[in-house]
């Protein structure tokens, strides 16, 4: 699947001087074995492995800032890495290069209870934050499924099931630490909750992914956790009448924290891979969060609309071993999808449209793939107005490829018309790149490589992602 | 005031062809008379004026590109202009140029109640706007005390009374239509609530004060009017209790949606105003928005909060009449401040640092202020950890400014100290442009440069203000 991009591609050999430099800076912590660049050569996305040349291990910021000006010095790229679960082929060393893998870099540097804060560096992952948070009473929100690490999440603008009530990594990141493109390192906030001072540098970097700077460190928001929690799952009669549940919802500015939409495909493939019982219709699965009597409130207010658009099964879970479960299966469904179809590979793309649209937006896709025979699941974030298509294709046959990036193709197109983004979480990364100029116009891509040439002038870092030098 | 600008000023005179271009394009809508370009010459700064060559009322994003086009072609500088309620000197005309004043851009381009978004072009006021919602259910909260433009109010990050629920322009603005440098005109987002599509250039051009690029459209979010309100005032015995009230009610997760503190001297100032009696001592002002249950749930949380803080006088406003004479009172503090010294000039500043260390900023700036037998005031929107000092000085005496801005140094020195911000919502202007170096450090002030070298390659755009080129 990496027609896309071959042509233009210029892989120089890493210079020798740049594989010594390396080591005298990370020792044992570089490696040229095939099987480490071929781990770091991929992510969750169809894509064919793009080798990086050498893989180092970053421990601190200095160590990256160094790396940098080594590479910065022979226009070597440089990949930042932090679990390789993106999904749209960001890490990918297109043009080679040296990926630094920060995943070693998992310091709880600081958690300010009193403030609800945590400064992290960037290879700590977002259960690990919460495990070092199990006594403050707080909590870090943000979920995109995946253990991510939070540099990753922040270079990514990642966000998932719990942004409608919390919002994403662009709202809940403070402040970065940032190696520049020319080996400088920088600090880009404060931990004061709200500043006019200045060029917002951190919401540059957020959702850079990787392309104007290296995130070594991240300071996070937190929140309290919730007095109480209930979790309800109800199933409907059609994929329309669940996400107008969701629409009305959302109008009648209920704070549900998280409401996922799962289409009866999704449904039968957790069924069967989490040993569940749930009818195979669209489903809706909320949270509430807040005080005894607000999450009542919430709950009761949201079975009423449910139950005008036809809901059945309405179950409640508050006991967290039952809501563990029903997400634990929301979170495996990405695994559950791909044994749709054994042996084959998936091919996943979101977007995000203004929620008065959404059960158009999903209806329509939802033809489209039916139409051409997809086997496919639609599951979305739909609080944000968020859903993501998966679809399971035959590798060897290109034929279902092109189909598949065909829907996705008329996906963006239908969700730009609507006034909404070509995605809504998963990023750019090569998969698209095209789109981006679709969504933005030429004038405002313009725009953004002025910023990456401002940033980058060398074009080292992540070089061939998000838009084209 | 302006001893720190004047220096380095290199005033050229209007090139005659560009007053004659500005003619074409907006006919009778371009003056020079002194009186207007006075007027476009300050904002609610100490400094004074610093007048434009010309002054443009533009009507649509289409002129003001022209305008920037013919002045770029000159190297002209170009300040946009909106209701002048700055507070730092963000649009003084520093180096002359033309003012295009965009107060007439007045059109509510599209009301999306479904999805709970507007777009306005950037004349339109926060009041004008919420005038156009009134049969919609929904609100725009930012609340930055002047009714100020939305153009004005993305372009300086504004916040004010609501930020602590419904976030600051940062969070609230979803898209921009921007004229660029070179008289471009980009779109910088969609209507969708979240996206990861490239470089978040709506957040670039939020609080950049018109230094990268002019502000002519702005789609917001809007959220659902509370179906119930209430507000609460209380007196503390000291700054410290009532500071120390807030910090726990924040620390306990409480929505509050607004929480105001003022001083002694505040409240005098308001008392004598307003026609209020008030304690003549440190106060707070609650306001708590959501359901009726969820509000008298939250009203009662903060009252027993308060009264563990030595509170007296609580007494509650929940009729829309008594609510709006407390907040009106509370939004003409800084007229009634002005008014403890007439004839003097208000020198006024903002910091912003995290809730748990807000006490001791306050309460060591109080000092500071007392120590130099100030005549000044606090307010805050300390849900956020961000106060205001007022300090009113003779102005024919510049012993008394140095003193006021030694005061202004001293907190900001201290926020920095305790990893806040030199401005929480005033933003940089021409007051804090020093302290910028103090807080992000040269390294991250030669990368917004590089931003600004990349956007407005020809410094036009409100030249000298945020960073020196």
């Amino acid at each position: 699947m990496n027609q896309p991009l071959s042509p233009a591609i210029l892989k120089r050999p890493l210079p020798p001087e740049v594989l010594v430099g390396l080591q005298a800076i990370f020792g044992e912590r570089v490696s040229t074995a095939h099987a480490m660049r071929e781990h770091h050569g991929r992510d969750e996305s169809a894509y064919d492995p793009m080798l990086p040349d050498a893989v180092v291990f970053a421990h601190t910021s200095d160590e990256v800032a160094a790396a940098v000006v080594l590479c910065a010095a022979h226009a070597v790229p440089v990949i930042a890495w932090g679990t390789g679960t993106s999904l749209e082929g960001h890490v990918l060393a297109l043009q080679g290069g040296v990926t630094i893998d920060l995943s070693q870099m998992k310091q709880v540097l600081a958690i300010h209870a009193d403030d609800a804060t945590a400064t992290v560096q960037a290879g700590v992952t977002r259960k690990q934050l919460n495990t070092a948070l199990r006594d403050t009473g707080l909590f870090f929100p943000i979920d995109p499924g995946a253990d991510a690490s939070l540099g990753g999440m922040a270079a990514t603008r990642a966000s998932g099931t719990n942004a409608v009530r919390y919002g994403t990594m662009r709202e809940n990141t403070l402040a970065l630490k940032v190696v520049t493109a020319d080996g400088r390192i920088i600090r880009t906030g404060s931990r004061a909750r709200k500043s006019s001072a200045g060029y917002d540098l951190t919401r540059v970097f957020v959702g850079s992914e990787g392309t104007l700077g290296i995130i070594t460190e991240v300071t996070v928001r937190l929140y309290p956790q919730p007095e109480a929690i209930s979790a309800a799952v109800c199933s409907f009669p059609s994929a329309g009448a669940a996400v107008t549940t969701v629409i009305r919802t959302i109008q009648m500015g209920v704070p549900v924290a998280r409401v996922e939409f799962l289409d009866e495909n999704s449904v039968r493939a957790i069924n069967a891979h989490d040993h569940l019982d749930l009818p195979v219709k669209p489903l809706l699965l909320f949270e509430f969060h807040g005080s005894e009597a607000g999450v009542a409130e919430q709950a009761g207010l949201v079975q009423q609309i449910a139950d005008e658009h036809g809901a059945s099964d309405f179950a409640w879970a508050t006991h967290p071993e039952e809501r563990s479960k029903l997400w634990a299966a929301r979170h495996n469904a990405y695994f559950a999808l791909l044994q749709m179809r054994p042996g084959g590979r998936a091919i996943t793309t979101d977007c995000c449209v203004p929620i008065s649209r959404l059960a158009e937006c999903i209806l329509e896709t939802k033809a489209d793939c039916e139409a051409e025979q997809m086997i496919y699941s639609i599951i979305g974030h739909v609080g944000d107005g968020n859903f993501h298509v998966l679809m399971m294709v035959d590798p060897h046959d290109p034929d279902e490829t092109a189909q598949a990036e065909a829907i996705n193709a008329r996906m963006v197109t239908r969700a730009l018309a609507m006034d909404g983004t070509c995605t809504g979480e998963h990023g750019v990364g090569l998969h698209k790149m095209d789109f981006l100029i679709e969504e933005h116009g030429a004038d405002a891509i313009d725009t953004m490589r002025a910023l990456k040439h401002a940033l980058d002038p060398k074009n080292i870092l992540n070089p061939g992602k998000i838009i084209r030098w």
